[in-house]
């Protein structure tokens, strides 16, 4: 009916002038910068939609996206636990993807096709992402699931390994199950930060057994309401690709490069987090005070993580405290007594807030050149 | 399966205590006193979840209507436009309404039974509100769905009449049909106010139709993102009835005893928005500074709109500008120079940010006694 | 000594570098369009120091000016109240004025010469600006300051004239006193606004006598604890000269070219409030919404006061309320419902926080044509 | 006269209304806890006013400590330095503290009589505090000064021996000079924090001599435009007193009873930095999680400095990071997986933003009894 038509197409119009303005009003992006050779792409891989037992609709979780300025997300919905079937009786289980990849198509935001095989423990709660049909992963065995997500290619994560409800202690536990797994490659990554958690246990199950170290928010209300209006930013996995491509994220998920982020919390291998934060802070100015020997730095902090420093410069500070923070977006004044003028500075500094290990905090260092 | 109930409860406690939290964190509650002879009732009648046009699941809608401190919502999905219908094959158009009071029942709010009449100009778009079954409404004419609310005894109001994409001057059309409906008293009410616009045509079409007054949010994706985080509140009707209940409610929206409210616009009939407006003030204290005939008065805004208004007492003030704003929850000093000590002073105040008709301000008075 | 002057020396780079950073973090600059004609220059012409009955050395007045981004500041010292007298023994009244400039000179701000001649009333207190020489000011009867003034060629204005110190009934007397001043060309300002109190009673007199319309900020603390740290801005004259040069300040004071401003309060003669008014708003932007005759309006406030509105145009608004604000720096959409689409709209607004006379707001029209 | 009785009346009454409003406004009140045996006093020994190079007169002192909620000050104007001699040609170098001691009566603040004895290297800079009279101290020989403060009694710091314009190298130079004070019983304490500058060297010198460790602002202009504004608190020295009292803390200065705090930086010996931190953190909740071994802590931070710890505790954090910041006056949740559920838990914290001695910090501990 004509009518009816007319009807619809203006309904669609003041939405996507709604969408607009939100894209715009991005108030809370997170930023990371390249590391040398790879790509630093912002990932979210564990978030759930009204398809399994979250509360919105696909096209919220691509519009919180691009408030986050993330690069990738995936809609990992249950298969096995459907709290809403009663009203969204799906006989197809990729209809989440299918509905966000439209939402996303005006936008430069890529959908990762995934699911979350949900058991008890031991097996748990696992995510397989780069999969191609959502269908053939629901089997009645948690194996079968898994041999079929391997069949299509998929990489697979251990949810929150460390969960009370399915671990009391609230420490991992590493059985026969996810053994198994691993020796058949079936599983390649587990989440060390999910949601508001960590788990420096998860984190020594992933050295050693070399799976890729993932940060997820496993979201099933909103974002704002979760993370953003407490102050925190939603948990993420950087993922250090060749590309910005589907299939350059998935290769280096595979390779393990990565990083987790939460908020000033930063977790991954010294391989990767080491370059990732020596191109995190960028030294504008080096000079020295009139007169004297103290050499007067300006750093500045060029992600959204505020950062926090221990001095293990051979120097001491002339006006700063050796534990310092440098804020997200902030240019932080440091004056170094280096006690004779150089020409070439090493600026030494422990993160304090970021680990390569339990308990390990790496230091970098910057070669400064004094104009 | 043992095994699953356990995990399914595991879910469930774990989403309740992030309901708590919600709960408390209310950042933005609306408030306003309530008025000789009447509890002030904080509605939104206009509100869409993913049962027809809108993103989010009807808990959301819950949750966000307790953060904004409302007495009551209504959920009044299009019957005849169902975008999710091919997700969403509901044979009930109750059930949103049905999911929504389970949601509420641990909570302080009402849930009233809506659904929302459909069409084309003239027809429009029309809420009918305190229904009992959704499903018979859904009719082929506009006629018989009328019909049908009134035998259901719902109360009805025409939504955003002024609407662009329906009236392309902006201005409401009133006509044969809407005129037919009230000759029938098939219609009862008017919006003024819908989500961020204000028709003060609309409100001339009320006062000239004896219609009831509304402001409604008519919020489709998240109240956080179309309100709250550009610094506005939800638009409400604020419903004056006997008691707090759902039969007062009703009662009190057939009566017509309503001001429409969106951030620092009241807009009411001059008997229920005066009395609102001198409830709203309260003045704390009231003495002569020392050795001088200057009156301090501390008046405090007990709302949660920020107050605009213009002295009209016959005093002029000793360090205000004439034209002053009390914001929400503030205390404001004000010093009248009443030129001899007095023991009983009037003070009048022009409300400029509220109407009672077209460029109609009321004036309020306030019989102060010093001590 | 070789040792003290270093020394010396040191302690004074240390306090340049300081100013330096005050300059650049200045957080509250005030800021006014000039009007067709004339520059708006940000005056403030009543200030005090350590050498009569302030708390700061003058340098701290020049800081504190350049923070509020004046143009010009007059530090105006009480010739006869000086309870600083036993530590400041001074025999030259101009030696504030002269620590102004030497202070000032480095920096964009001028200094205007003046004195504050303080008796009870009837004669109250005055300030006389653009003197030359503070010291024969000084006299025994009020009558011999004022003529000494007028000698120097001084612009003298009333201060205060509704304190209740000196008028118990918080308005303004003009005596005898202020007659004979006027008579004989010793009187040409008044002050409307005196820190944090306007009088309308005052603007009625500088009406009714042809009297120089003034706002300052009377400091004798400090400008951060006194306004800013309570959220408002110091009371300041704009005056409306040729140049920007203090002989151009002078001239225009004499012809009462100005408007007193404090925080979104403006009082002025309607020939210079309304073009300061209409130069304060800049359209950006003016199309019609897609298929509709709502013309859509962005309009910029270029001051630093926020301002407020009620619309008088022919025509309504379509989503905002016909009294608005638009905050200082803020860019606001309004959209204007003309009917038919339009080359040329007429946007008529009374600005609610300004005054031309006791009660008398101001209308300010914009053509605006539409591309 | 009369007349003149009665302005300066007016003019007292209306400052000190001012008065009182900013003893309310206090917005960054430094606070920080008793110690078993002691009280915390909040003390600024380091300040100067127009009476030597500062910029305001000595009321503003006082009002700014008692904005900052400070304990005591000493006004130590330098006795050789004069800057505004001309115009403050003082024949007693007590004025200052005159004046700060009439302003201080109607407050609970104490006023500690002091003076600066300034010279060049290697003398440089030093506060006698505790004096009797500051006349007798301004000697031509640095020496005579020395012997003449001890006469008093007084208490001798050395200040800011870290400074580049008498220590090019930004570090500390303990002379010959210093040596023979130190000898003759003439110099107690010494200055490791200093405006913004913090220089280990200068806390390895207290530890190495056994000197008082001391933090001062040495403010010359406005503590909010060098402080508040760019986010910063005032350096103090918490002195730990047997009481409330100029002579408990005179001796407890000679006792070596102090922290020097900036900000978020204490510095301090170790037998007072434990015990204060030790009471600066509050635990107020502490139970198991249901059905979990997780043991939830709330702790809260009563000081008036953000506090960073990092866990040293046998058990790992559920939900935290380890490295973890607890804000001035902040509840932070912390979750411990104590893997079995215990009666007693022992909570073991590193003070990363605190100092004992060069590279040193604390660990503190708390033993929590779960209910």
């Amino acid at each position: 009916m004509k009518t009816r038509l007319a009807f619809l197409y203006f309904l669609l119009i003041s939405f996507s002038i709604l969408a607009q303005e939100h894209k715009h009003s991005s108030a809370r992006p997170l930023n990371f910068p390249d590391i040398p050779g790879y790509k630093s792409l912002k990932t979210d891989l564990h978030i759930h939609t009204v398809f399994s037992d979250g509360y919105v609709w696909p096209n919220i979780r691509v519009m919180e996206a691009l408030r986050d300025n993330l690069d990738a997300i995936s809609l990992t919905e249950h298969l096995e636990y459907q709290p809403h079937l009663t009203d969204i009786p799906h006989p197809d289980r990729n209809r989440s993807y299918t509905i966000a990849m439209a939402e996303a198509k005006e936008h430069d935001l890529m959908i990762v096709h995934g699911s979350e095989i949900t058991r008890s423990e031991p097996a748990g709660h696992n995510n397989a992402v780069f999969i191609k049909d959502a269908n053939p992963i629901l089997q009645d065995k948690a194996e079968d699931a898994f041999m079929e997500a391997k069949k299509q290619g998929a990489f697979v994560f251990w949810n929150h390994p460390a969960w009370y409800n399915q671990s009391p202690k609230g420490n991992p536990i590493f059985s026969d199950f996810q053994k198994e797994r691993l020796k058949k490659g079936e599983l390649h990554g587990i989440e060390v930060i999910n949601s508001v958690d960590y788990a420096q246990e998860s984190l020594a199950l992933a050295l050693e057994h070399n799976l890729t170290i993932m940060g997820t928010s496993d979201i099933h209300g909103l974002i704002d309401w979760d993370y953003t209006e407490k102050g925190n930013q939603r948990p993420i996995t950087l993922v250090f690709a060749k590309e910005r491509s589907i299939e350059s994220m998935q290769e280096a998920l595979f390779a393990g490069r990565t990083v987790a982020v939460y908020n000033d919390l930063m977790v991954g291998k010294e391989e990767f987090l080491i370059p990732l934060l020596e191109q995190s802070l960028i030294v504008e100015k080096a000079s020295y005070a009139n007169n004297t020997h103290v050499l007067l730095l300006e750093v500045k902090n060029i992600t959204s993580s505020d950062l926090l420093f221990e001095n293990e410069s051979e120097y001491t500070f002339y006006d700063n405290s050796p534990v310092f923070e440098i804020k997200a977006g902030e240019t932080k004044k440091i004056s170094l007594k280096t006690l004779e003028n150089k020409r070439e500075v090493l600026l030494k500094l422990k993160a304090l807030g970021c680990f390569t290990a339990p308990k390990q905090q790496p230091t970098i260092s910057y070669s400064i050149t004094v104009k």
